[in-house]
């Protein structure tokens, strides 16, 4: 894999970024097999990579309402809205392993009504499509149905701000063409990877 | 799998069907391995089933100037703006496996600018998504882009018959709410299936 | 009246036609007094002619829950929506003749709220647009509405089966500027006529 | 014809009505045989209907470089992009009328890039259409493209203030629920009409 | 300030308008302290000047139950809907000076729903920005809405025929790319201008 | 002010803050006079204030090829766009200080294109909004566009991640009802404050 099939912009070589961003992709790689490619395509602005990446631990590790496996299917339904290949397919990779389920990232990115998910998963992602689509009109009513399937004012903040900064994610990955690696279309679809 | 995992309506025992419709059901499971849910949706209704089934044939087997992958291409780049989850998912297996790449259906399906495809292919991508989505707006500039790619009258009649068909296609799937096979979701991931 | 005027495509003569088509061209002729331009437009592709007009008649002619008129305001409300020219027209003639109403087309296919209809088709037209327009939308709701004005499970696949047909047959008008009969502009606006 | 099926809004009496109200509808009515609903609907308020009329004359019976066949055939476009059924149906009688063409109107309502009109007049409508949609992007290549078959600002001018009137007319008359005459529905369509 | 600030198209000097034109622009700059751009840029047609502004009078100074700040909170909103720079600066200065409120402007302007105003007012302002997007919508329900909040008929229709209005007079705006005049953005801020 | 007027969650005392927290906010305090109620809004969840703010920092702060005003103008598009009242009225004030120009912000809000600003700078904007409402259409054409104007690739990174980043923010500001301190209402409207 080369540089120009990861992103528009050139990628740097490890060597030559700043220790602690090296030390990030050196611990993410060791977890995962690979680099993901975000971490390569956003390293070249230092200071915007550790403000990404401290956004998105603060969200995504955090302790929440919000299983690790539902802030995923945030992650992908939002992706789907914004036709965002990146974010489909690599945290589709991750919401597949987190749900131990090979179908439902698709499903939930092509369409949340149709998956087999809960009913209060549906209203979850029905909220974050309103986030990502039309924020301007959420209104007191849209809090209310998600109170109605027991969801917190701090849950919904969860679901809003992933929402959010997955906004500006998606239009990071198309502003530069970021691709997935290809390890992510495979990833948590055959059963022995589960 | 039952058939309340297949569509809102009931789904007809084998026996109970027409000769013909059950013989090309069991021809489709003979070549697949298993019987599309489709095929099964749709067989409540004989002769819409007879007609859905010569269109899809007359479209998608005759000889053509696009390839059966490119066929394929279209279909799920026109799932993906219409939100069918069936579509992307079955027929993004097939393109899997016709072009022999298991990253393609992915791709095309959504966002078909980022794919790793021709320049004549996205052509005829954003053409079909025209179709799709604003065929009123269709004019000789249109035809025009295509011919200058190499396609001919009939390869574009073909292009906008087979969105056309999908466009149905993807209305009563998402009417009656069905859902894909689980062996599509995989077929054509793994090197030794292709 | 020449070639031209009917579609961008070239318009084979009736001679040159395979004989199931022929017979049924000159059927309609017989019964109507001038061929409607989508079966010379449909000729030149005798397969996907026959897909076409059988996948037509299945839906049309069937025994319905919906009477022909409510089958045809579903036509032209749709070709409204699709701003196709040919069905708004052509069925608009259809419409006028099976509801013995010179004024129901225009007010359906322009805006169905405000046409002199009855609530139970204004909830079906409704339906209709939903399917033609946001078909990845409908849910359990939309059916109860509409199982709250008599409409059986039957009569809505009616309902989104004649809308995803015509959705495709708009489509193909749209992408072949296929051109009404001038015949068909006046049909049923005349007292006599009806 | 009761008032019910003129408008939601109750319509005055003709004695009701100051002098020149009244005048003004005899006159229209000797002149078309009829007295369009519009005026009817509107004679409630009569500086309202006073201005409304002043601003339809002065736009509409000025000195032109657009023929008033040309105007209405921007009324019409409107109309159908609006989706106002009493401006789409009286006024595609009175677009007939001044065309001397029976089929103009059905043309330019649903599709004006499929009607049989010159390229001239697709510019005209394709620019009425944006000042209706989108007017906030009108800009200089707009104005260059019409220069470009022959219109002066001041044509231009003239395109762009009657589609902004008609965009008033359009909303009032969807707010208020204006019904059509009946004649208007025939009115230009048969050959002695004419 | 020169012509070519106020609009695209040429403005008359004060000594070349009609004599009732040239009164009624001296009578506004009387009371404002200067002439605002509209007045300017309208007056080379002098009947359709005279019809606009009588349109403006009868609506905006008629008894109404709807205040003149409720009637401006529905121009601002209108004018946010439609991007339209001139009203909404202009009658955002207006609207903070009748309601006495340097900050209800922008927020009606960006978006009601947010604004510190009474429920009834946002109802208000729902039901204008339907009339203004959707107009074709508009139906009962529409209208039990604003009943429910206390508004008469008469009142309903004050609200549809002033954003009626507002939409010819946006698209006017955009057309000819009327700027507002400097003093209208400080206009109603400052506490003593109140 | 009370917490209800800042935002829809209670905001923390200042001595509840940690103090790193608490040390940024007195020092916008000390610098602007008063404390943005971003800054208070946000301070409930530390290590997403944090990211936040860090984020802000590496793209307003750093040295680019577009200008501190440049930058301002592209958040009060971007909310513009998205509806967000309290960027479009803090940042509009931020902008017309930085800009020392007491009009740019609400026609850059509006509708940039009427704007008294450069062409280079229109062709920004035009760029920013097409990131915030259609990034996945994003393609060589548009950089090359950007590139024309003499825009760099790491200008273009720049608008587009400080795009990206308003696109989190103002769903952030809708999300929870943020509203604007009155103090930024005013700020840059009138002479001596510039």
């Amino acid at each position: 894999m080369t540089a120009a099939t990861i992103s528009r912009y050139a990628v740097p070589g490890l060597a030559d970024l700043p220790e602690d961003i090296r030390a990030r992709i050196l611990e993410v790689q060791e977890k995962a097999g690979f680099v993901p490619n975000v971490f390569l395509a956003l390293a070249r602005r230092p200071d915007e990579f550790r403000a990404f990446f401290a956004y998105h631990d603060a969200l995504m590790l955090r302790d929440s309402g919000l299983s690790k496996a539902e802030r995923e299917m945030i992650v992908v339904a939002v992706a789907g809205a914004n036709d965002c290949l990146y974010c489909f397919v690599a945290h589709g990779a991750i919401l597949r392993v987190y749900a131990k389920n090979p179908f439902v990232a698709d499903q939930v990115g092509v369409n949340y009504r149709k998956a087999d998910i809960t009913p209060r998963q549906r209203a979850m992602l029905a909220f974050a499509l309103k986030v990502a689509d039309r924020s301007s009109e959420i209104d007191d009513d849209d809090y209310a149905a998600l109170h109605a399937h027991g969801f917190t004012e701090e849950d919904i903040w969860d679901i809003g701000n992933i929402t959010a900064f997955f906004c500006l994610s998606n239009r990071m990955a198309n502003l530069i063409g970021l691709m997935p690696n290809d390890e992510f279309y495979l990833l948590g679809r055959v059963p022995k990877q589960r």
